[in-house]
């Protein structure tokens, strides 16, 4: 089937989703959950399929990692689908109403996006969490993954049709573009008549890819270099273990730290034992000149690239400031807009950094790492935006509506 | 100065705009309102200049008349002024906050998009909507109006920033345009790195150059393809009397009906009255064979195209449907998702209408023509969106903001 054929089904049949009862879609959900759990061993042996290949075409391990389907990640769709199952449905809530002098009572009611593309690498995880969001937000979805997981892909979407299907779910509002082909993601971001959102996830590459060519609306973020500011009023002790778990937790995530920044009056008690955990951890250090002072052995010299690297990598830059402001201002003009932190005991300046920081996470005495739509409370996550309109930060179930205006007149005209 | 420059430094200004008081933004307001009230005079001699120069280029008349700034529309800009000074600051708001089990408290909390630019046509007195919007919530704005208004938009933008200047508002926050050359227009839209949203509004050639053209998210409508759909249940008198109102009270404008649906078992009752009344206004009709059967001589057969056209003008397309169904199916497939009425006295079939039909505002029982900003109690709009992402319909106060997380910690750590 031709890209355009798929995404005028998807939108054809979106149309009559927003009436389809929350009993159906939870109904669905728990079917899919039931299906994979009883289907493992048919998911296993196609996901074998993309494992050898991978192996064959000498894919890093790392990838290999990202794609095998084994128990646990099996088990962690199945709690994907129990959870969404549970979470309340949001279309059709109105979250505001009002009368207008001339009696028209106007209100702002969640409706679904109407047809979701997402474009995804590697971890075919992904076509279970997104697939699940937008069945319950009354979406269609188009599911264009990596050519390196499309046999497990393939399947888990024949899982989520067959569900579908069993429970009065139209199985056509789950579109699978059984492609290996590139070039259909080029045609798939201009179809701006069918598709609604953009949603591309994985390498920046693929992302500028996607964002340069799409005439439809991307949800998207590039990357995510994150900061933790240790304030001249930090707990030593919150701010050693803050950015110890920030930088080292796991390192290779888009929520890690990758500049740490230290006010030049809390540097001498900060720097040495913080260098110290570093040390043992591996972790490699680039920092200005006043930083590679506590120990220009250990430390490399950053240069301008670093303040704007994401490493993905035990590598952390590192630098000495003079004020929140220079803080606040390094993040800004450096950062990504993604996830930061500062480790204050003062009110004010916690309060300002929360304030002026223009980033989707903004966080006071707390490790960058917690961004992530399942931490925050908000079910699993279609991705994550640091633009700046519809969603910042993790994209969760309700970010898969809108509000549109209902009015409930009596036969008023307008004068 | 080049526009790569211009979008620099409005970025730039734009990181502490959140912390500028409501006092000094709602000063700032009052005083562009007082300044431009004295220097009324002023404005009508730059006006006067583009009034001369549309005249010696044959400009239409209505151009001419949009252009023009006369003392009623003085006093329309000033009133925007003292109403959006009134409304509630949208910035800091916290829409949302809960605990998460390690004791983390995340939050959502409005802030400003960031930097705006608006590109318009023709109407001067969008410079002050759309700058009193942006001022109010925290924006900084680059403004390229039409090159035909250009030393009007000029004096007011100079007034605006005088009033800033004096204020303690950063001038810089409010960025001008001052070429009347259209290429700016496809360099600005690529400045992604600077200007967060980009909102056209003018015709449809200006709104689908920049949506192709933008690697910034665009918020924006093509269109206005709006319905009326006459039910089998309703009340013959409102149905005439919101038909009548949606198609001839201002036709010009993009929340006017363009098609009218009637259900075959009320035409007979509906039609007569209705035609009698359109053929004394002057609108043409052009109807489906079953419509014309009412009067052949007098509306003439539509074409498949009549179903796509805004005519903005005293024009009609006419269909008779048999069903609720076969009227949202239509609107849905040949409608521009804008604004969308039924006539009904039936509860259930109202709220079908009011769940299935994909527009941005969905009526029951009044007139498509109260879709506004203003109308609907947002204050003044930036604009109208008839997308799925950030906004649907007039873009108000609160649009200009987005919510971003903020959590407080007291050292978590992820494990």
């Amino acid at each position: 089937m031709e890209i355009r054929e798929i995404a005028q089904k998807a939108k054809k049949v979106s149309f009559g989703l927003t009436s389809i009862s929350t009993e159906i879609k939870n109904r669905t959900l728990l079917t899919a959950a039931k299906l994979i759990d009883e289907k493992r061993a048919l998911i296993k042996m196609e996901n074998e399929k993309d494992l050898k290949t991978a192996e064959e075409k000498g894919l890093s391990k790392a990838m290999i990692d990202r794609l095998l389907l084994n128990d646990k990640r099996i088990k962690g769709m199945i709690d994907v689908l129990y959870d969404v199952a549970k979470m309340e449905d949001p279309v059709g809530s109105v979250i505001k109403m009002w009368k207008r002098p001339n009696g028209l009572k106007i209100g702002k009611m969640r409706v679904p996006l109407g047809v979701v593309g997402i474009i995804y690498e590697s971890r075919p995880n992904v076509t279970v969490e997104a697939a699940s969001l937008c069945i319950k937000s009354s979406n269609a979805i188009i599911l264009k993954g990596g050519k390196e997981a499309i046999n497990s892909n393939r399947i888990l979407v024949n899982i989520l049709k067959e569900a579908a299907d069993i429970e009065g779910f139209p199985p056509e509002a789950i579109q699978f573009v059984d492609s290996t082909d590139r070039s259909v993601v080029k045609e798939m971001v201009q179809l701006d008549e069918y598709i609604d959102v953009i949603i591309p996830r994985g390498g920046e590459g693929l992302i500028r890819f996607v964002a340069e060519n799409s005439r439809i609306p991307v949800i998207k973020h590039y990357k995510g270099v994150c900061h933790v500011y240790v304030d001249k009023f930090a707990d030593l002790e919150k701010a050693w273990d803050i950015c110890f778990n920030a930088k080292v937790q796991r390192p290779g995530v888009c929520n890690a730290m990758e500049t740490m920044l230290v006010h030049s009056e809390i540097a001498d008690g900060f720097m040495p034992e913080m260098i110290r955990r570093f040390k043992k951890a591996g972790v490699e250090l680039r920092g200005c000149e006043r930083a590679r002072s506590y120990d220009s052995k250990y430390i490399k010299p950053a240069t301008e690239e670093d303040w704007y690297a994401e490493y993905l990598d035990l590598i952390l830059a590192v630098r000495i400031v003079d004020s929140l402001e220079e803080a606040i201002n390094h993040i800004n003009t450096y950062g990504s807009h993604h996830s930061d932190a500062i480790v204050t005991e003062n009110y004010t300046n916690g309060m300002r950094f929360l304030s002026d920081v223009d980033s989707a996470a903004v966080y006071i005495n707390a490790s960058t790492r917690f961004t992530d739509g399942n931490v925050f409370g908000l079910g699993a996550e279609m991705g994550i935006s640091t633009d700046k309109i519809h969603v910042r930060g993790p994209m969760g179930l309700e970010d898969l509506t809108i509000p549109k205006y209902i009015i409930f007149g009596d036969g008023q005209v307008r004068e």
